[in-house]
């Protein structure tokens, strides 16, 4: 199914704003090293939500921003979640061989050409970062933002998430450590994109904090639906093999409180996001968007 | 053998403060996650010759500048570097056991958490040098140190020339796509290397680019210098599996070109490499040192 139907004309029309961008962002795949090219390519523009693009855009929106030089910084935060999911899939770790409804990335171009294309991947999302910071007119908000993304992306936030998630298989965890996993893995990165469109945006303190909080509820919402999609959806909705985390006995939300609880929990977590961006006004409204799609998705 | 030793005074006192530099900038061993955080340690901290960070110190020292603010590019350098040998070393890839004389990473830490080490790793460098940047008065500065590393690590850098090295197994290279690969493999990093090191000590167009050519030829050298150790050396010394290259049915320039060719080779990029810094006078003696070093290096 179409991740895109779910999402309203203005938010699907950024999404097409960052597929164009990404096409642009990445090299061609008919230059050389064309395999490796060709595996990039693949990992990037092979469909997806684009949900860390979207908070870029939908988050400077809210600060009255929408300039063509958001799509650096849409393109950087996509350009990393395609690379962990890459490096996620890998035999080693979850050993995955289907992702939005495809192949993974290991399958089709081999282990070690997967490791290299995320690996590159990383390394553009910064270099691209770094050109948009060279061409600000205030290159410290350039620097604000590069620093986001290292911090985001490292063994405090995405890989120390994948690290404490793979230590997790087997045990039982409270619901605080799932949380806490959650918040490293994916919530680092998400909260990142809503942040970076925030710095382009030329964001006060007051309004970095208040889509701070938007960002962290919105993350976790995003998983604990991602969990009740894995008990609740069927492979062929979800583009990945339901029932996965189960079977490879992944504590989550259903498993550690219940379906019931889990789904209470996502509405506490839509309403603080909600709650988070009163302040701002209608302008947030691609962001109230968002916060609902995070918790209603079927997809 | 301590690959110190083949190292003047000044250049094991450089060092000495990159090894420091390093430990400080790495997560400390007993805070969480754990096992990641030793990993990332075990890969960077096990010994190396810190040519890396020596090219940053040497580049800036013949520009006049010792400051404690190279350290950060230094460190940025030699984790990339660090994190490139613990990806390069996976069964997918090099399949390699022993490195620097000791079990490599994933052999220590399993696959998955040196994939993971490897991706923090990444990330870490380039928040190291985005906050070393936000320190900086001139943020532009900071900005190109950026920009010159993500260059070097990506798809036209150092993760292209790895890909092009797979694809060269067995197949029989020209000299040229040999030194094509190694530019991009190992070049692209020395060269970043000695790039930071110059921006940082606010180097002229004329500067940068002698240096440049400096460090292009110091690259390939070191790289020739590497391939005639793996035909000559023994494993006790050079610290990792001798006639390994050939065993793998690698080019290397003896394969392709002979033993005495490649010696040649050899004596012409470091000519080439101490002709380009004559005009940078007496305070490139470090840099020269590091060519001399490049060239006959037993380890």
């Amino acid at each position: 199914m179409n991740p895109n139907s779910e999402l309203g004309p203005a938010l699907q029309s950024l999404i097409a704003r960052a597929e164009q961008a990404l096409d642009h962002s990445l090299p061609p795949a008919d230059y050389s090293p064309a395999e490796l090219h060709r595996a990039m390519r693949y990992a990037v523009l092979g469909g997806g939500k684009r949900l860390r693009p979207l908070l870029v855009y939908a988050g400077a929106h809210a600060l009255g921003e929408d300039g063509p030089s958001l799509d650096a910084a849409a393109c950087a935060v996509e350009l990393i979640h395609a690379y962990s999911l890459v490096h996620d899939d890998l035999p080693a770790m979850d050993d995955d061989a289907l992702r939005r409804g495809r192949p993974t990335c290991h399958v089709v171009f081999g282990e070690a050409m997967a490791i290299l294309a995320g690996d590159a991947l990383q390394a553009l999302a910064f270099e691209i970062l770094a050109d948009d910071a060279a061409r600000r007119a205030d290159a410290a908000t350039g620097v604000a933002m590069l620093r986001a993304l290292g911090r985001a992306c490292g063994a405090e936030g995405m890989a120390g998430g994948q690290a404490l998630d793979l230590a997790a298989v087997g045990q039982a965890l409270t619901l605080d450590a799932l949380e806490h996993m959650h918040a490293c893995k994916t919530g680092a990165l998400i909260r990142a994109s809503v942040q970076l469109g925030a710095l382009a945006a030329g964001a006060d303190a007051n309004a970095l904090q208040a889509l701070d909080r938007y960002a962290h509820a919105v993350g976790l919402a995003f998983q604990v639906r991602d969990d009740i999609l894995d008990v609740e959806g069927e492979s062929a909705v979800i583009g990945k093999t339901a029932g996965k985390d189960a079977a490879a006995a992944k504590p989550t939300f259903p498993s550690i409180i219940g379906l019931d609880a889990s789904r209470a929990r996502l509405a506490e977590l839509t309403d603080a996001a909600l709650a988070a961006i009163v302040p701002l006004g209608k302008r947030a409204g691609l962001l109230e968007e968002l916060a609902r799609y995070a918790a209603h998705r079927r997809y």
